[in-house]
């Protein structure tokens, strides 16, 4: 049998910007996505978060990926057909999906609501669905996925800056639930100190310090836990040493070789470092219904599709504040 | 002011196999030990365990040594002195000494009966005590320690298969705990399927299996708690593999060089890594006690100390079932 263009696989025409090998540039490509079956549902993207991970995917740092790929897998927009036995969504909803389109639904995992560590997982792009094909994520003009998989976003929730919520979000969010076990106060570190007034007083933190070497060694044995987003390869005996006894350090980036863990500064005070990635469909929503009734989101800088190359590079030096969203709604321009 | 000699330090001539440079050869070695003070309690040594920290520390992979360097912090023996304030311990008690002999007794670890975890925790050998001489371990005739770091050994628990308990009992006993937290079948995990038989049968672990890859691969997914006590450089991934969605891999050796950790394994299920270093000295009594209630001591092999450089190259290579241990007090000859 010979494989079938990506254009022709199904009968939904769809639409989007793919890296087609290593170099990670993006450029616009025509795909198709499947029929809605009975659980399904269809939704036109409006918006789609970048995520550090779209980085590494779309030059392969992880070694898994497979051309072309279509990355995002922080995607809202609003409902256009549901299949026939949909139960949560109609025509006009506003939903968003994650990093994830699929799992087992019958492990220990799944059945406590822990979709996202089932071993059958599927990701939402670069992934073998069911059907054999790949998937392809939000930076692209439609979204095809089962209801388990959707997020509703309550109305009051501005689109564009809750798209990053799908995957930083969730992410954060249970590395926050962990350091609130010991206590809420919540300091910003960072290799820049001129964050330092944006910190406190933009993001709200109660302290902040930045990572220099007088500022590293006063704070040391001072922190109970400590969530580290950085993606990039960076040393873990500096931030061991702020935790206090029984301490943990928690890694939500994912760099793309391994870190250097030495055991004596864990043994010296009984710490552990730790990680985890997003999490289950139950508790990604209650964080969405949560962020809905307190008001919260991400700060973004809304871009269009075209600048999405010029995004990558930015991101790779940290220069945002703090998550790129592409305007899909508005800027992505089908060729069929 | 010149230093004096190590035998001219104190009142209390002592006697030990000492190393003397990072070749880490023992050999006889004439000191010193301070004359007791009032809380102070000065023992007969009869046993010492041989740790593999003590094979770390003679030839310097750590980075930490002095030479002169008397290791061994798995003591026991009688009392044969008193301090005018000692209150929990006679002349005649059979009482140990573990890894630490000084601690500040005031900071957060000090008051929760963590000293193993104070900043200013004084080792039992290698370290520098408050009177600035250097501390000298159980590879000697005689020891001297404050009472608050001396153990009490129940008469019941036979004192050479004791010793051990001191460092890697109370290690592995945290560890333990972590683990039966959450279930408490064991499963021994070892590079020699030879030793399955004496796992099942004599050590009474529930079940066993080598680390080949087969049965590795078999394994995966399938523990809650994993307890690491090789203290040779090794890899993590295969280990975290075999962990379950919020497993913990409690590292209870040191390797001389950081191990390496990649996120994925750990995000792919939420997982942690971590470490303890020995206990404080309530858990370690309560240990004792534990160990004596239930009749449990450590498998040992009794050697002479002019054997000691022998067992040294032996525990490199793994060839011991499963500690070593010294009989001071027939063996070692002083040479005053």
């Amino acid at each position: 049998m010979v494989a079938k263009l990506p254009e022709e696989e199904h009968p939904k025409q769809a639409f989007g910007w793919a890296a087609r090998d290593e170099s990670g540039v993006l450029s616009p490509f025509d795909f198709s996505r499947r029929a809605i079956g009975e659980k399904d549902v269809c939704f036109k993207v409006l918006y789609c978060g970048m995520c550090h991970s779209d980085l590494h995917m779309v030059k392969n740092e992880w070694g898994t990926s497979t051309y072309p790929l279509v990355p995002g897998h922080e995607i809202v927009g609003v409902v256009t057909e549901v299949g026939s036995k949909v139960e949560k969504f109609k025509v006009g909803d506003k939903v968003g999906v994650g990093t994830i389109v699929g799992s087992c639904h019958s492990c220990h995992n799944c059945t406590n609501n822990l979709e996202n560590y089932c071993a059958e997982t599927i990701l939402t792009y670069g992934a073998k669905y069911y059907d054999g094909t790949i998937t392809y994520g939000g930076y692209s003009d439609i979204m095809v996925a089962d209801e388990h998989f959707i997020i509703r976003i309550p109305d009051t929730l501005p689109l564009d800056s809750t798209a990053p919520l799908l995957c930083a979000g969730i992410t954060v969010s249970y590395g926050s639930e962990i350091c609130q076990g010991y206590g809420v106060k919540v300091t910003v570190i960072s290799t820049s100190p001129s964050k330092k007034q944006e910190a406190v007083e933009h993001l709200g933190a109660d302290s902040f310090f930045s990572r220099d070497q007088d500022q590293m060694k006063a704070a040391m044995g001072t922190m109970d836990g400590i969530i580290d987003t950085v993606s990039a390869m960076h040393p873990l005996a500096p931030l061991i040493g702020l935790l206090k006894t029984n301490g943990k350090l928690v890694l939500v980036g994912a760099p793309e070789k391994p870190l250097e863990l030495a055991a004596f500064p864990l043994i010296m005070g009984r710490k552990m470092v730790g990680s985890s990635g997003t999490g289950g469909m139950k508790e990604t929503q209650e964080m969405i219904n949560f962020a809905a009734k307190h008001n919260i989101t991400a700060d973004v800088e809304v871009i269009p599709i075209e600048y999405v190359n010029i995004a990558m590079e930015r991101m790779l030096k940290a220069d945002v504040r703090y998550r790129f969203v592409i305007d899909i709604g508005n800027t992505i321009k089908s060729t069929y």
